[in-house]
């Protein structure tokens, strides 16, 4: 009992000074969208909103893509959703429907039937063609979704409470929210030569809290025009960048994922693969890798008990997957999480981390190897090794810098090949280990 | 200073139990080794063993094999040995030289002349053969060896501190460790035809406490006859299902090996690679690579915060390589060992890493999936996925199994491929997040 008023202290403290924080006040919304969240009856509390829709109202199809789990537990939703996106290559997908509370997984023959029927009457209560939705679930795993409460809801949602303003997408963003402490969400405008375009983001994931699988998903949504199999090769890029490289705990769970839809509401030459238009397909790829990355930063900000927030940049590798996956290695290492935790500037083990790192012979050269940390208010960095050899580090300077919550740790690989990536990743507290440990006790 | 007196409380109480109950009273010895270990000046306290020598009196040259982190890191002892065993083919090794308390690693070109002054004096003193002697260092890692201690320490404990007791066995088990709870030693003997042979083994590892790394190092020794080649082979297949078979916290370490010496001093035929000796081969295989589980499993109890031992058994997989990826899987997930430390039932997690294992298509079928709790005392066991469907868990059942501090977690893939592999884990808890980032306040 103690432990769950511990527990709710804890949640509360973060709910509180997390969504103040990170939940915009405002936002710049693209063209031709209706979005909305209510409450349908998912979650047991009967009032939390567990039901989410975004519809394209544009008047023309949409471009759509997506990126799915590679877990080979599926979800039946993400099974549904990739059978879309596979057969109709992407074009006129319209809409996105979800629900949270209830992943819809391990639900067998049912559960199929349940993602399918939520397809079908987000598409009739639209006046979409046939499989024009993606559908997408979240929550507990194991039990058939209370369908009928979905079902009756969908209609409920679509025609009552869908729009464009700031807080119809504060309540889709809402809504899809399971363990989240705060919704997710980011908006932003950028100009592609003479065109002005607006993207809307939203996303969720926590770390798991069981029964929940607490699921990433996401969703983009753009008035540029873009063509499906552009939008696709720009997803996977963005998302490798972005989603992909970040780390709670290092679990992968059954129904996530992150989709984007194009409209072209906002006009301009279509974005498509041929060279004529590179430029534009460069840019457009630019801003939505720094959006996705911005929003699959407050990901990691939510992580479960997160008290810091860590950005392992690796510089001068021998290819892009080297760079990420040595990154990865360290954003996932539990006992550098824990160091950090501690304010501990434990550079052996980032080393360690590093040196194991699945890369090839020549990839990691020690003598060549330097760290650093960044700190992000822009005073000097404090070097921790250097071409392979340990610096005396200055302990209260050390301290000083993982005092912040922020702070970026520079691994310059020195191979001379010039490749780089980022990684996101949070701290292993006390608090991790009673969310995901002691919630029952 | 709370946490610190709590955390005092913790390892004390473990020190006593876990000792109690995993340290031998009596052990049976291989013959014609002698061995040792004493205190020579690197641990700070001025009294804590932290030298120790194996030491092989039969008079004729043993065989030897090795094998070495793969971390690319790799602490100069490490490459010292590793040079060793590669130029020898490991034929001629006839004593291990191991100190602990600092790693010598990332000691740079100091580093590796005291790593060959330790192997230049104990051959020296131990009037062997010049390069007869392996190296191993656990400990701090970054500082150079205060090499004058070691360098005396080596004749003072070959000449006056070597023995064949069970007491010079415990000594030398006790020298290699840094911060394990308990000594780690086995000892055992069986026979392959007409032929009585002993193996002894001790090994060291308890995870990472900064600025430790707690390098896991283990060495086996028999008195049966084989050729280097063949226990190279041995000892390969046997690490792989035994060492390499267990996780504390996934890192692995700049100094891990694993050494095996055979010195025939019991007599008999030679176990060679030959295929007259086929049987004697694979009984000694099976031999060693049951005592090496025995001895990996220690470590696993001696886990930093460990209050749960796991045994995660995967059957009926396509291939070895597929149920040990996944066993690992689940083994490795923070998400798992913390519902475990939570005692929650949680098969949602067990499937979502099995989900994520780096295994083929094919490999993981839902559909075939089942898991379940085996309680190690032999009472029913408890289903929580059949054939991929969620089963109805009896929560009381449930709770009075994970109530026990050991567990086996039976995962069957059911491809009618036959293969399995066993995985040793322990829970993550709040006593592995105070050790790992609390220690220093």
């Amino acid at each position: 009992m103690m432990k769950n008023i511990l527990l709710y202290k804890v949640l509360a403290r973060y709910t509180s000074t997390k969504a103040a924080r990170f939940v915009p006040k405002t936002g710049v919304y693209p063209k031709g969208y209706e979005v909305g969240g209510i409450h349908c009856g998912v979650k047991k509390d009967g009032k939390t909103f567990d039901l989410a829709i975004l519809h394209n109202t544009h008047g023309k199809d949409a471009s759509a893509a997506a990126v799915f789990t590679t877990n080979k537990f599926k979800a039946a939703p993400v099974q549904v959703s990739q059978k879309l996106i596979k057969e109709t290559k992407g074009a006129g997908i319209n809409s996105i429907v979800v629900n949270s509370g209830n992943a819809n997984a391990v639900t067998g023959a049912q559960g199929m039937k349940d993602a399918e029927d939520m397809v079908i009457v987000t598409d009739s209560v639209l006046e979409n063609k046939p499989n024009s939705t993606l559908v997408m679930s979240t929550g507990v795993i194991g039990n058939n979704l209370p369908i009928d409460n979905i079902l009756s809801g969908i209609p409920k949602l679509a025609l009552s409470h869908l729009g464009n303003s700031h807080q119809n997408w504060i309540d889709c963003a809402t809504a899809i929210c399971t363990t989240d402490t705060f919704p997710k969400l980011v908006s932003k405008q950028f100009t592609i030569g003479k065109d002005t375009y607006t993207l809307a983001g939203l996303c969720k994931g926590a770390g798991m809290i069981c029964p929940n699988m607490a699921t990433l998903l996401g969703f983009f949504v753009t008035d540029a025009p873009v063509s499906p199999s552009a939008l696709q090769l720009i997803l996977k890029y963005a998302v490798d960048r972005s989603f992909n490289s970040i780390t709670v705990d290092g679990d992968m769970s059954t129904n996530d994922t992150i989709a984007a839809i194009a409209n072209g509401a906002a006009g301009g030459e279509l974005i498509d693969l041929n060279s004529s238009c590179a430029e534009r397909y460069a840019e457009l790829q630019k801003e939505i890798t720094d959006f996705a990355q911005q929003l699959a930063q407050l990901v990691v900000r939510d992580g479960e008990g997160a008290t810091k927030f860590i950005t392992i940049k690796v510089k001068d590798a021998l290819s892009y997957k080297d760079a990420k996956s040595i990154a990865s290695s360290v954003a996932n290492s539990s006992l550098f999480k824990t160091a950090m935790y501690g304010k501990d500037a434990n550079w052996g083990r980032i080393l360690c981390a590093i040196g194991y790192a699945d890369v090839g012979n020549g990839s990691v050269v020690p003598q060549k190897t330097s760290v650093k940390f960044v700190p992000v208010d822009g005073s000097e960095s404090l070097q921790l090794l250097q071409n392979g050899e340990p610096e005396k580090v200055d302990e209260e300077r050390a301290s000083e810098i993982l005092a912040d919550e922020d702070l970026v740790i520079e691994i310059d690989l020195g191979t001379g090949g010039g490749q780089g990536a980022d990684f996101w990743t949070c701290d292993l507290s006390h608090e991790y280990v009673t969310i995901n440990g002691d919630y029952r006790s």
